[in-house]
């Protein structure tokens, strides 16, 4: 590297003092003071001082004079302790500056479309159409090294318990019914199609049935749905199967890779185990299937209180099979307008209404509806939900599942934390197998390939079955999830079977993998961990797009090419296939959009 | 992992005699041998004998009948050796076997499509329909792993390098001149389509405007080509990058890496330096840009021999500015007709003709040509070629270019070595900048971001300017290529002039890039390395779909999943494209390809 450079300048300490270095980098501030000329030099490994004195680079004054912001230079020097009282104790190389002897300018930068600095922020669209600048910026150059380090450590621990890694194709086939693949015109077949995977799904589970064994992969998949703030067409996961392996082995490996990747990417160790929860307890005490744990506010359940109630819309509730319950959401400071925002809230998720009570100094409960509640009434609210002078008490009289998601709605809003300073892991477990339709069919919960715990159950009571599948939370978010699969082609049949997929439909559909299940296929479970959420969490950032290099706006769009974009009638030709007459219309309509 | 197996077979050594293990895995083959059944079992370790004496496991006696080869079994036995006269020094397990005293089947196979084993070599359709079973074979095992190996041992080089991991975009925009670009519709802006990247070229060289530094990614990349039979649509490449970089921290880096993959893979230490050869001096040497420098058979220049012959072919030649140049073949043993099929591949590759002679005993020249040849010249050509007896010296008379190709591929048919038990390395460097197109213009000869050698050089001698871009071979396949990048926009533009890419081209297809570099671009330069290839020729194996999980056909056919396929309308709908009316008449015309 000696053309360029023999030192990195984020990397001088005081022990380098009296060196002769050569640095490269970019001039990330620069200041002039009398003549006498303090860069601020950025490159990979950090920030230095650098301080041109014409007295010490005479033949360098005329350039010196020329620098600009984000200038890409070449800096030769001497490390020198800096003056008293100029210590800067807050960078890592605060005590030393480099004292240039010569300079050259690698190469000069264009008037800049925004400052690269963290206290500007700029639109996330000229952020995304100018991304290599706004990646120089030390808060995005640390997340894409986090994410370098997470996916490194995830690769470490599997490599260390003898996992393959092996690619699967990228090139599918697309499933009759999958609307939302992404496709690929084959230009051999023309007017046949690729899909791009959403997942390695079936060919991890091929390669359990060709004996890998152990199987992993940072693998890309692809997501056509409508974009939502925290997702992305194309996005990364870690995928990892095992063959003669059950749920504790899959949950066993989960916790050491999580453990090593928060260790490598926040220097700290997580307790262990990482606790389990069934998801009928998780729907029950937090309203969702990936609560947020970092905070209390656990849902309670006000039947017993409200057993014999004679108010009436709690008594109602409670005839239709339906549940009064509560959360204490502690002492939020809300006035009379709060509360209804909150019942307007509620409304909004769908609950018919919201009950509020504010606990008193002296213990006794303000509410509206409080005079419709007997004294037992009242104490029992106060004492089940635990209620200290101040408290806010909500509660929701619905369905059960309707009383829940929105109380786990409301907890959220109330209590969590806007912040990722605290990492709390969750494994859920035993998810349903099966979810009901709107139609009052079936449809798997995780997907069709997940094994029943108990086989005589699936078939004899489907709707409350429970699965061998399991989810990975962290703070709230879901990490991801996996399960252990069907092994027996039998069994995979009797699934298709319940969920209406009849045996000809089946074959059409997955033909090619019931086959391979013929062939003395391993027990094997495995799980998928979204690579950008979880980095996205350790990163403290709220949008998975901080931790992609390159990522697409809300419409698929990036800036910065122009992705996507229109392509010639040839090529369309090769494919066989032909943009739509009123696509090309609404082209002439609308020039704004090439 | 206690539910199935606490040991693996193929781990079982002397050491463990005398151990109760529990295995799981398939049969690889069984024998009846009156009433015991002795069992080949594998798993991912490898192979163990397992031995099932009904006298020693009652409860499975009727189990251990229905055995058949693939069944996925677990047995509960005991470690013992193998009774005198039957130990097996050539498997690793062979001191040994496992006494059964329980069986489980945990799934049965049906009847095979072919046998699993190595004695065994199905059709390549049949492999790939059936692939999970093809990769049950320990070859194919092997190759998996050791393409798991490969890609480990890189990634441990460039972490140890602090190299950083970035996953640059796959759907990204098509340029409009990429006719063989894989297009992927897009549904949020119907009519409009994203390409897959054939490299990550511009995205790694727009991480290094971002400052990144060091990029490395193990990139999947889309060439949609007319396949021949070592390539596939999707393939994976080694892609890195870096910046304050030069030729040779390239080269160095390069080096590094393969000396730590063949070591991981072969156990092998390669000689250092990997030995560099200028591009001029390969096609000189070797007719070749890609030498295979693992045997001799060197192109000779017999240009002084025949400086002034009369042997009218040659002199003409010569006085039109062509060449005279040959290889001694050594000691092909051919006989006339031999001799006769060489003039034939040599007239197929494009020469005019090719002269051969033999040395004789008494160290004279038999040749068809002899006669015209004066007795000098027969004593030079001897002499510059070192003919010994016995051997075969072939030469041809032709254009430069035509001589060195013809001459270069005649050596390989005749001295190329059919496996790769040595592995020589070779970094070819100097490329020219530009070559010559047809009509007499240039394109560039590696890709147009490419830095020349020499600025002036290249724009006062664009036909012989030189370029700063390198190749690495290995057994005489390219294995990646490289160069160092044009940093300055002002020499980008020079160069897309003496392509003849107007400024309006150049903006067109590359504005955004162009743009990009005018922000304090660094010096950096790259490479890639084709993994597919580089495992290939590591495992031995002469073609690379044997070295990747589920390759495609040479049509692009999965025969495994039915990949491509027709989709449905509704889906082409959304996509704002459809299937032209003569694709889908065809389709009804045809049955069988559906």
């Amino acid at each position: 590297m000696a053309k360029y450079r023999n030192a990195h300048g984020g990397n001088l300490r005081a022990s380098d003092i009296g060196n002769e270095v050569h640095l490269a980098g970019w001039i990330a501030r620069r200041r002039d003071h009398g003549g006498v000329v303090f860069l601020d030099l950025r490159d990979a490994s950090g920030h230095v001082q650098v301080v041109l004195n014409p007295d010490d680079a005479p033949a360098s004054e005329e350039v010196m004079r020329r620098l600009r912001n984000e200038f890409c230079i070449m800096v030769k020097g001497v490390v020198r302790p800096r003056l008293e009282g100029t210590v800067n104790p807050d960078m890592p190389t605060g005590e030393v500056e480099v004292g240039g002897t010569s300079l050259e300018v690698l190469s000069t930068a264009d008037t800049l479309p925004f400052q690269v600095d963290e206290r500007f922020d700029a639109d996330e669209g000229r952020r995304l159409q100018y991304r290599y600048l706004d990646l120089r910026r030390d808060r995005m150059a640390d997340n894409l090294r986090s994410r370098s380090t997470a996916i490194r450590a995830m690769r470490h621990v599997l490599d260390d318990l003898d996992f393959l890694e092996v690619e699967t194709p990228t090139l599918v086939v697309s499933t009759p019914e999958g609307a939302r693949d992404m496709l690929v015109p084959s230009r051999l077949r023309p007017g046949q199609f690729y899909a791009l995977p959403q997942s390695p799904q079936l060919f991890k589970q091929l390669l359990m049935v060709a004996g890998v064994e152990r199987y992993y992969q940072v693998a890309r998949c692809y997501r056509d749905e409508d974009f939502r703030s925290d997702r992305q067409v194309e996005f990364t996961q870690l995928d990892l199967e095992g063959s003669f392996w059950d749920q504790d082995d899959v949950l066993d490996t989960l916790q050491a890779i999580v453990t090593r990747v928060v260790k490598d990417v926040r220097g700290i160790d997580i307790p262990h185990p990482i606790p389990r929860m069934t998801y009928a307890d998780a729907i029950a005490r937090y309203g969702t299937d990936k609560p947020d744990v970092r905070f209390g506010m656990e849902i309670v359940d006000l039947g017993e209180v409200f057993a014999s109630s004679e108010f009436r819309a709690f008594a109602a509730t409670l005839a239709d099979g339906g549940t009064v319950r509560g959360i204490n959401a502690g002492d939020q400071g809300l006035s009379r307008a709060g509360f209804d925002k909150l019942v307007a809230q509620a409304q909004d998720l769908g609950a018919k209404g919201l009950v509020w009570m504010v606990v008193e100094e002296d213990g006794s409960l303000r509410s509206p509806v409080a005079k419709f509640l007997s004294e037992a009434e009242l104490s029992g609210i106060a004492a089940t939900m635990d209620g200290k002078p101040g408290d806010a008490l909500l509660i929701v009289a619905d369905e059960v599942a309707k009383a829940a998601a929105v109380l786990g709605e409301l907890r959220l809003s109330l209590g969590r934390p806007d912040n990722h300073d605290d990492l709390e892991f969750l494994f859920v477990v035993d998810f349903p197998v099966f979810e009901r339709t709107a139609e009052g069919g079936f449809v798997a919960a995780h997907h069709p390939f997940t094994a029943p715990l108990d086989v005589a159950e699936m078939r004899n009571s489907p709707e409350t079955a429970v699965s061998r599948s399991y989810d990975m939370v962290l703070n709230g978010a879901e990490l991801g999830s996996g399960s252990v699969r069907i092994h027996d082609p039998e069994l995979q049949s009797q699934v298709f079977e319940i969920l209406g997929v009849s045996a000809d439909e089946a074959q059409a559909r997955f033909g090619w993998f019931l086959e391979a299940l013929r062939y003395g296929t391993p027990p094997h479970a495995g799980f998928a961990i979204g690579v950008d959420r979880f980095v996205s969490i350790l990163q403290n950032e709220q949008n998975i797009r901080e931790v992609m290099p390159f990522p697409k706006t809300q419409t698929g769009a990036d800036p910065l090419t122009g992705a996507p974009g229109v392509v010639a009638d040839t090529q369309l030709e090769e494919l066989g296939i032909d943009v739509r007459a009123e696509v090309r219309a609404a082209w002439s309509d609308t020039t704004s959009d090439s």
